[in-house]
């Protein structure tokens, strides 16, 4: 039976809904397949659902032919699976956390990494178990700050995750990479571009992970790519530190006061003037040490207030001191993080604790201090002497000053080089629209997962874990097919195949649109019928674009004759053919 | 491609699980189908999952042949709407309530009627919209207070639930009814016995409201049937009064001490022998009043003391008298209850309040009276003087003492007659399976749901909302049909059609199976494929006992000259085919 018109649930809606910032929520809303229900959470109608269903259909199958069976966890569960591996605080202010009538903490889950493993240890204890890949297409829960984009980040939206469960390494390999390919094999179905880039294990506490990402502008993310081939998160990206060099031939540091340097450009010609290199080199910005005062809040609530010295062509970028010092959240220091340490002179902060340096005793300011990966031994700098209106010229790293740790605080910038020598890299927006890790042993060890091994040894299981955002990527099939008009569905997941419209008042009209109706369903063909009686032309036509199903059938005037036709949503041909002839184009 | 239980996600038990309290439970569990989470909160594991998917098809056909078209409502859900209808407070603590990160109020949804009933406002406004039946396949959630019986009630769960939305209440008619009718089909397709009995619809503030009760001893309803055909649950089955009658002729009541009346019937010889009647019927304990003093508490938590009179011969049936009081909860009053109320002298507790009466001011208590429905006007009662030692005996109703109003306070026994004078009821235990619902206008009218009518006029809209339990019917399905040996699954909902189990370790038995399994397949058949090589037969037969498909292919030792043995599991007879002939008998 096709579905007619005259009594779908379905309106589409002349305005833009007013929340919407990007084209897919706009489409998506305006032509009925989702409605708002709360900041980030939808309700599905029924053209959203169709389109659903396809879109998990595919990732079925691509799954079942990587291995992987299906399951199906809860999306509330107890809260002591996630104490024990540190998730139910890491998750901060991210974690929908609610109590049972009996006081017991209980969660929404954002993803299944304890349960999965907790059930592979309830029913397993054998290699010869191993290897075993699970999978579950499942409604998930993140409380985003900040839910944007529509389907793109919701706050509750259905994800596939799957996990895989290997005792060597070797087979976490194989499994990581089974389903790594069902991956590519699943954008290549979707017709999705995507980018596969080095990304930062570390939340995960995983040892290995890589991002799909799709290039557009509405992503979220930002990637590196070289011409050579390199990619990466720019999370993961690794700088090019220069090798330390010999300091023995450089001349001392010495502290001027430098009264006139709003910039760091009237800084760096101060210093020209004042303190010339002996090699004749000048001073130039990448020179210059700014220390950036940061505080590290973690999820506990302890604040801590760091420094970090980046060159002063740089900027600092947050989201890649998150990832070195995650699960803390990192933020700029605040006035009251200023005023609890007094050392910190504003404007003119400088390293400290090097035995002997230049700065002495003002530098004491106890609190931790990491500099960029291009801060290595025997490099130069200027920068803050911890006294106001002073600037230290030449100070020179491991001579003068010590740091606590290197981190790759810096922000990427297109033209640096990658860090395996493959060339510059270019930046690239995209959206992550897969993510897959190789969690290791950290679950398994925590929660107790072991095997007995073939020499009868109790050996810790090594996991993988993939995902997939169903409801994303809906979003970003909807993001890249549509046009001024409307959605144009790809044929693989439209919600019909087939949009057939009955124009003008004749009955014949109606008949010929029956017959064309049922040929096409007996070639199977999903169709919707535009069977209204009182709809004028115009607004079904401009219906069927919003709807964007691939294949519309028009059938007017010519039905008399015997002849409809055949609109390509996608290149707006239209073309004529007999009713007799309609199914076969789809054959 | 066959399932091979070499690889499969799938570990059988051997003992049963711990708190299993049901047949349904024990054997989901330990057939490997589903493993707890949380109290009444489950995983579904790989086979559970496959016949989970099965119901979900039935239903679904069932309610596209009714005309109902699908959607899906998120589980987080904002309060406000739930807080317009008072179910925020109404649901108690059998709601999940939480906060977000900026401390909206939230839920998880236990029933959808205020969201439908908002998305059809939002989108439609005239007439000739309507009708309309929507439905979704959804996760839902009770915090119930004991979650028992595994899946039988979870506190997730999911659910069929349907809306349908007219403007007439014709129209409501017809669509409650094509909803009865889905039901009708859908468990007849599941093969389950049901009783479709009169139900309160006070709860969810409707006007006719049918429940679908399966028979069965771990049913946690009660209902009546008449061998006239009345069928109600106990909770709306509604008592016959006996008429009012004159009481001119009756004498006047007289307050007797009654110091040895330990128990009813003694206190019925001391009024035979004290104050016998004037007809010469003999008092019985059904002439005696037991006032029963219960607390009333509201959604927001307001304690009302009230006092019930029931007659002696009955018990407070407290299920009956929440429905009459809903959306309030009830219990027996407590000692703090009583200190409250001096005026209440335990074991002594009479009527009071009617002018005149023989049990003057003492009466004076300043709570709600209530009787049952037989305390009609004129009838006789022998009952507490509201004074320590003392009884009323011949006090008349409407006479000597008058009520609040009459409640179906009463417990319902087997020989009571049916309301509509087909003869006495049997009671008889069930589950229910569904539920169907005519709500009327008051969800429209809250939450301001109109449309124009054919004179253009706004008129609220009229709903009705049907639900079946889908992980309910699953688990009634499995409690209905296993034997001591396991399961044994109904062809329409098992999670294959045709268990194939290779025996002995000759490779011709392993070729003959895969042989077997291709023709199967061939045929379009689900086939699960045990080629387990170090497994015993005798496990093997276990675990295909345990997990109960319908049909099991032996393939043994006739497997050198062509011959295996078809097993049915449901009669556990057992035919030897020739390989050649076993796709056959699945045709």
């Amino acid at each position: 039976m096709p579905t007619r018109l005259s009594n779908y649930f379905l309106r589409t809606l002349r305005e833009d809904p007013s929340d919407a910032e990007v084209t897919s929520h706009r489409l998506l809303v305006r032509a009925g397949y989702i409605r708002r229900q709360a900041p980030g959470i939808f309700a599905w109608l029924p053209l959203g659902l169709r389109v659903k269903a396809k879109v998990e259909k595919i990732i079925r199958e691509e799954m079942t032919a990587a291995g992987a069976y299906e399951v199906h966890f809860p999306a509330l569960l107890p809260r002591e699976p996630y104490e024990l591996t540190g998730r139910w605080n890491e998750y901060g202010d991210g974690l929908f956390r609610l109590q049972d009538r009996k006081g017991s903490d209980m969660l929404l889950a954002p993803t299944h990494e304890e349960v999965f493993t907790l059930l592979v240890k309830d029913l397993y204890s054998s290699y010869k178990d191993l290897p075993l890949s699970i999978y579950q297409i499942q409604d998930k829960y993140r409380d985003e700050a900040r839910s944007r984009g529509g389907l793109l980040r919701g706050r509750e939206f259905t994800m596939k995750d799957a996990y895989s469960f290997d005792y060597t390494d070797a087979g976490l390999d194989a499994s990581y990479q089974a389903q790594r390919d069902a991956y590519e094999r699943i954008f290549t179905r979707f017709g999705l571009e995507y980018a596969i880039v080095q990304a930062d294990a570390g939340a995960m506490g995983g040892s290995k992970s890589e991002e799909f990402l799709h290039p557009t502008m509405v992503g979220e993310d930002t990637f590196v790519r070289s011409a050579g081939g390199y990619t990466a998160n720019v999370e993961a990206f690794r700088t090019i530190a220069p090798p330390a060099t010999d300091w023995t031939a450089l001349p001392a540091a010495a502290v001027f006061d430098t009264p006139d340097t709003p910039t760091i450009q009237t800084l760096v010609d101060k210093a020209n003037a004042e303190q010339p290199r002996p090699d004749g080199r000048e001073w130039t910005a990448a020179d210059t040490l700014k220390n950036v005062v940061l505080a590290l809040i973690q999820p506990d609530g302890t604040r801590e207030i760091i420094a970090i010295g980046v060159p002063g062509d740089r900027d600092v970028d947050l989201k890649r001191v998150e990832v070195a010092f995650g699960p803390a959240e990192v933020e700029a220091a605040n006035e009251g993080d200023f005023a609890k340490k007094p050392g910190l002179v504003k404007g003119y902060i400088g390293p400290w604790s090097a035995a002997g340096a230049v700065l002495g005793e003002k530098s004491t300011t106890g609190i931790r201090f990491f500099v960029d990966p291009r801060v290595v031994a025997g490099t130069e700098w200027i920068t803050g002497a911890n006294e106001a209106g002073r600037h230290a010229f030449g100070l020179v790293a491991g001579r003068d000053f010590s740091v606590d740790s290197i981190v790759e605080a810096s922000d990427v910038r297109a033209g640096d080089p990658a860090p395996d020598g493959s060339g510059p890299v270019e930046l690239i927006r995209g959206m992550e629209i897969g993510h897959v890790f190789q969690l290791g042993r950290k679950y398994a060890e925590i929660l107790g997962l072991k095997v007995l091994d073939e020499n009868g040894k109790l050996v810790t299981v090594t996991m993988g874990s993939y995902g997939i955002g169903v409801t994303r990527i809906l979003a970003v099939i909807a993001e890249l097919n549509n046009d001024a008009k409307g959605l144009i569905w790809p044929e693989a997941v439209a919600p019909f195949d087939v949009h057939v419209i009955a124009t003008g008042r004749d009955e014949i009209v109606f008949e010929t649109s029956e017959l064309v109706v049922t040929a096409l369903e007996a070639s199977n063909r999903e169709v919707l019928y535009d069977d209204r009686r009182k709809v004028s032309p115009g607004v079904k036509f401009g219906d069927a674009e919003l709807i964007g199903v691939p294949w519309i059938v028009i059938v007017g005037r010519g039905a008399a004759d015997g002849i409809v036709e055949l609109w390509n949503r996608s290149t707006g041909e239209r073309e004529q053919v007999t009713v007799a002839d309609v199914a076969a184009h789809f054959a």
